[in-house]
């Protein structure tokens, strides 16, 4: 490999020599060699960092402290990174400052030197068109940026992956309760037999969840949408023009159609992420949902023959190695394992968190990482379940009846005729014997076979369906 | 110790002759010897079932199935619980029953007895004012009464301790925060030296952290607020009258005076807990933000002469047992005690919270322990921490202005005169040399005295002050 | 109430007249009006605190630093304090500072005070018998003495209440394994049907999970028998006599029958308690372990009638107020809701363990509540999960048969024989068609009906049973 | 791109023409589009894989039921997987099927078809010289090579990139230990001025702690070296020949040098990975120590002119785009991000591991993806800390002196001459004052200035110094 030497203020540095990055990106690399194949730093921090690099540059130029030139020079760069273009120029990892302000420094240096190489020039031109801080980073630090960068990230994804994903799950599984909404079957508590209720209804439970999900993740938008940028070094703003701070909220939320604003206070934007805690919160709330759905799915299709089998999920692979004919609930696998790395992530953010000192919190891209990756399992693995499970998801009639039919709990119907106790004594005997209800009933004079006909009927017991 | 005997469906136990619980309670100590002496029932929950039980024998009475005469007996008995009167008839732990039958059980048969002694009847008669099931938990289940419980519980604990005790501090922190508003301090980043701000600044960024913590927990409470009674056994209602769902929600708002309706789907109410995995993910931000505060005063407060020290917290305790004349910052251990406890309860909510199975969570007591724990400790370690730590806080200012002049981080005010690569260049000689700013400056040829002393001043470098 | 003037270094306090504790104590009452009610330090940790004192003041006197008299009084008290009659004396919460040093001194003046009274003095004294600094806590700091209480409650509840409730558990279930070793049964993996094993290899399987957690536990063990004690202020040892460490951690062991030593590194000893990190680990180990039981013997014996029902658990009270002679795993419940709340104690225990700073950590209280909490909990509950619900599991043959005869995956056999594809086939087309095994395999023209019923046979697929 | 079909007991598949895995592959790449692109199997996984199916095709061939010529094969075709020469043939994700059954078909297909093209074969003949069920899985089941292969992979990284790791950092610390035995210091506690102690013995806590670490680590490697092969399907080993547990456990033990045996019960290997959640709760105590000592030296460092400043610590990067000249602690970022995200990882474990049901956990991916993390993370980590930060740690002899003169705390010298309430008289006295503690001790008459002189030496506070 060919290299050319690059400088930064502590001195030179070997730089590879058709890279566009420069010395302080290759220190990086060479000193933090830890996980370097599995943990760089998420795309998505990259493209946030081209849309706030961009909106800064033309801020700065319409405040009159960077020229038009350059302001669309660095524009020009800034949409090539967001067009992909650039992707092998962005080669830190996670694990590096808990600033960030290497990844800062890495956008800086490849905007500055690709735009100088636009313009014409050679990677080895000791004067470039663009300087990494002078100009590219004109107005900010890496205590701003970052924190401004993680915001776009996360608000972005949830709004691109997160919550469709959500909404195409809950609407599938909406529309699956009104289809079942009259499959009158058993209810179970403590996993034992228990009054019945209609399949949709049981769904609709599991719609609920997600309605309530997305509203809580809708919840920690506006904390979210509140951008660090202006705040600079220690949140005071030093070194930025006039109304910076709001200026540049406006043409981020521009670029990127999203309604960020200037963070009330640039103190806690800094030393603080309660906003990427607060939102994480909601998704592992989500999480949460999702095991509960994932786990009744897989037990509710159990089976085939020796489980519980009421509903059918649709057969996506052979299931063994070894078992011939075996078919898993895979997908209902792929989604609570997310949901527990999910649940796992949630702490990693909240040590992180709670970790900040004085002006800047430094578990940044750990952070970071985190949300982006919950974000993007959540999204990534409602779209699965729901296309390759819960579409395809039906009754299965004759199970669902005869559970139903079997349960020693519809004698719940009589404790508002007989009272609680007799009818207690009725499934009591019946257990015991082996017996059913109505004989047992009758045999112990507590009704008539025909009250116990009029009064218990398993759909009557599952209430008003509002589905 | 004289006993008497009582009866349920499963036959007799003997019971202390004087307490006015009844067989299913006996049952249950006898069943749970688990941590008996430190994990009882929270006593939020008793006297939130005395709320609901309440308000369900007047919807039961108003829709014409339980008499007024019964409705006022029970009313009567819940006040006395609610008094407080009544706190030792409720000996149960957490760890019993997942639904927390036993201590809807436990609440109905002092309801039942208790009500049947204030007729003027005896423990002992065999027919009583009161039927435990029949009466007291008429149109109830264990499964909507437990989870209504918790939501009264816990919406009313954040309302009553949680938020206040947040407010408080967050008032404390925002007046010293305008006191100290042109107090011009060194900041740190990274825990390393960086440019000025204010010690009100710093202050500022608590105060937005406990701000947006607050709104986090705010949004939280519509969904507390759902109640899930009416839902009874599976969600259904089954044996409930017309209207009850809507009545008794109303009834407990009124007895509250808080918020509450009737869930919008009892299925979710039954079969999890999301609203208290959701609110508890408002209060572990809370927590990260008290973890950051507690960290930030104690290191500020940190010497007295060997530390940092730019503040004074009260001396409230001598501080060692060996080492004479010492003082700790005692209430922000506490209170970062408390932060980490809150962390490892979110844990403890989210499993729960996840591993419901079917119609219903059996989670639910210790999700309602960790709940209330956490709460209940953020509420009083902030009232503590604020009465015995924040009020007296007071900046010391010699070791202040030793440290923001002493500071190498002032050259960054130089960046906009000079550029970045010469200013790091007076820094770093200055470090090197162990001399001042100014005079490596001046040496260097990038400013004249006059220049510096017109362009490094740290009161100019602190921005706009906002508080 | 009367009260009595007590005096510390800070100057003069009101105490009750009639207890033992003085000013020290007093004011951490005060200055931590935190969940005062529902957390006390652990008992547990008062106690072991009288270990240590009492052997701390034989090794004075055996260093000629104290005379035999009052080593000899402060034994006595200590002796008080072991028996439970000094129960009252210990008011303080967890919530204090985070070294703990509060408990350490209001041991201290309950022993230098009640040691007065029982010389015959009055409480009033000027002169008392026994100084609570000078001689109690004489070669001690509460930066030693704390974490060494930390290590003797760990080491003591984890010899005598969770090792011996898992061990209970253990053999009742490796009974249950012999006993059960030829029931055939369906496995199932996925949750889904799969080749059989018998109930006695299956509850194998949670021996030996518990065999494996147990020999987790007693490896953490000899770090948790390293004592702090003797490093006092900061780990150096001041103002110890010589040997000190050494023949206080024997005399402690003497005390108390276990094998404490003095530990290795004193620095470490005080500055962080990875010993109880560490130990958590493997008690969070064992929590997974009873979730996986827990969640299995409610899965098997969940019916009754419309479940999997392959086993009975005893039934222990109604399990319904609403559903008559409905019965549940609520032993199951309360055990499952236990391994919740230890794995979420687990992560308490590591934010603390992780923010000692320096000299000392000073998150010892939380971390010594949770412990303990953890500790204390799984031992109740195995025996309460023990002696309620396992010694009574019976296998329900009828069901049992019933599912293993219906497998599909009894195909497996014939893999050896005709091949993964072919028997996938046969098994699909039963699947498809409801037809049994058998029949679609001859029918499908691969075995003879002879052949079938040589080579499937569920008792011959089960392998060597060694239990 | 060109296809090719392969067909699987479900049916026919369009694969890409040129590469190695068949049709299960590629379901599986089409069912599971989930974080694609970062959450790849984990290579450890896939080369542990080849490991396993290498000693199974041996042990197969031995026990006479593969021959000799498909035993030889099949291990070609592991040793170019052990290579990395195939490392492209292994697209799968994360987050599939919980049994991690694809991956073991993945590795299967990939052997069968790669090794029928070493015979000189076609990837589109229909006949191929091994079959990926009824050869290269023969004696095998998913689950049972799966987690096999997690603790092939575990043990692996454990031994070669973790404790190597760990033992190079806590080398380090123990050489600075012994260079700085001797540089007395103030000691810290509470974060406030303390004893004074040496530097050497401050930096043994941190040896200590890495060596209790290790010990840690290692005490769970006993339960890792057992394998779960020759399980098969449900632990009964079903369709394995005589001795194949014990004879394969042999082989992967020679191929890896690596003390492997067969699991003790195979019934506990599928349904639980126990081992796993034990060793990380080790690799969590190490990221709980690493926190520890990366604050520490990060605060130990701050400053450079108003921080605690008593270490120098190596420039690596610049440390901030827009203040020149600033050097932060990075290494200790990089280390405290790494604790927290192996706390969190912890969770995700601990979750997956209780949520086995009956004979099969179906987490195992996941929980294997999250230790692998762990183990790499650590030790990467504790090398890029050492060799970047810790061999460079040098005392800064200024700060250090001034800090330990100037303590308050050197008057705990006095307590043995004086009592414990005259030296805490000094001390107030002093701190109120602003004077020195001899100045103080000689006006209030307790001491002599020759006494004094005698008495407060720094250096004989600090103990015996054994390092």
């Amino acid at each position: 490999m060919s290299f050319r030497i690059e400088k930064d203020t502590m001195g030179e540095v070997q730089v590879p020599a058709d890279v566009y990055w420069g010395a302080q990106t290759q220190r990086s690399i060479q000193n933090f060699p830890i996980a370097q194949d599995i943990n760089k730093m998420p795309k998505e921090i990259i493209k946030a960092f081209a849309y706030l690099k961009k909106a800064a540059a033309i801020t700065n130029s319409e405040a009159g402290v960077l020229s038009g030139e350059k302001s669309a020079l660095i524009g020009k760069v800034c949409d090539e990174i967001l067009e992909g273009k650039l992707d092998d120029q962005f080669p830190l990892v996670v694990w590096q400052t808990g600033s960030g302000t290497q990844s800062n420094m890495n956008t800086n240096e490849v905007i500055a030197y690709r735009g100088h190489v636009l313009t014409g020039g050679a990677l080895t031109d000791k004067e470039k068109a663009l300087h990494p801080n002078d100009d590219v980073n004109k107005s900010q630090s890496s205590n701003d940026t970052f924190p401004t960068a993680m915001h776009i990230a996360a608000y972005k994804i949830l709004q691109e992956v997160t919550i469709p994903g959500i909404i195409k799950l809950r609407d599938t599984l909406s529309a699956k309760a009104k289809e079942f909404k009259n499959v009158v079957k058993i209810g179970r508590t403590h996993f034992m037999d228990a009054t019945p209720l209609t399949l949709g209804q049981e769904f609709s439970g599991y719609v609920s969840q997600l309605d309530h999900g997305l509203r809580a993740i809708r919840n920690t938008l506006p904390h979210l949408a509140e951008l660090a940028l202006g705040g600079t070094a220690v949140g005071t703003g030093i070194n930025t023009p006039a109304g910076y701070s709001e200026n540049v909220a406006r043409h981020i939320a521009a670029l990127t159609g999203l309604p960020f604003v200037t963070a009330e206070n640039k103190f806690e934007a800094l030393a603080a992420h309660d906003a990427i805690v607060e939102a994480h919160g909601a998704l592992k709330t989500v999480a949460v949902s999702l095991m509960k759905i994932g786990n009744d799915i897989r037990m509710l299709s159990s089976g085939p023959r020796s489980g519980i089998g009421e509903i059918f999920i649709p057969d996506n692979e052979p299931g063994s190695s070894i078992m011939p004919g075996k078919v898993n609930p895979t997908q209902c696998e792929a989604m609570t394992m997310v949901a527990a790395q999910v649940l796992g992530n949630d702490v990693a953010i909240n040590i992180g968190g709670a970790t900040g000192h004085f002006e800047l919190n430094v578990f940044k891209p750990m952070m970071a990482y985190n949300f982006l990756h919950s974000a993007r399992l959540i999204g990534d693995v409602t779209i699965s379940f729901n296309d390759k499970c819960a579409i395809g998801i039906q009754p299965l009639y004759d199970n669902i009846e005869k559970h139903v039919n079997n349960s020693l709990m519809l004698v719940t119907a009589l404790n508002t005729k007989i009272g609680y106790y007799k009818a207690a004594e009725i499934a009591q005997t019946a257990h015991k014997n082996g017996s059913t209800l109505k004989e047992t009933a009758v045999a112990l004079g507590y009704v008539t076979p025909e009250e116990f006909d009029k009064w218990v009927i398993p759909g009557d017991m599952v209430g008003e369906i509002n589905l």
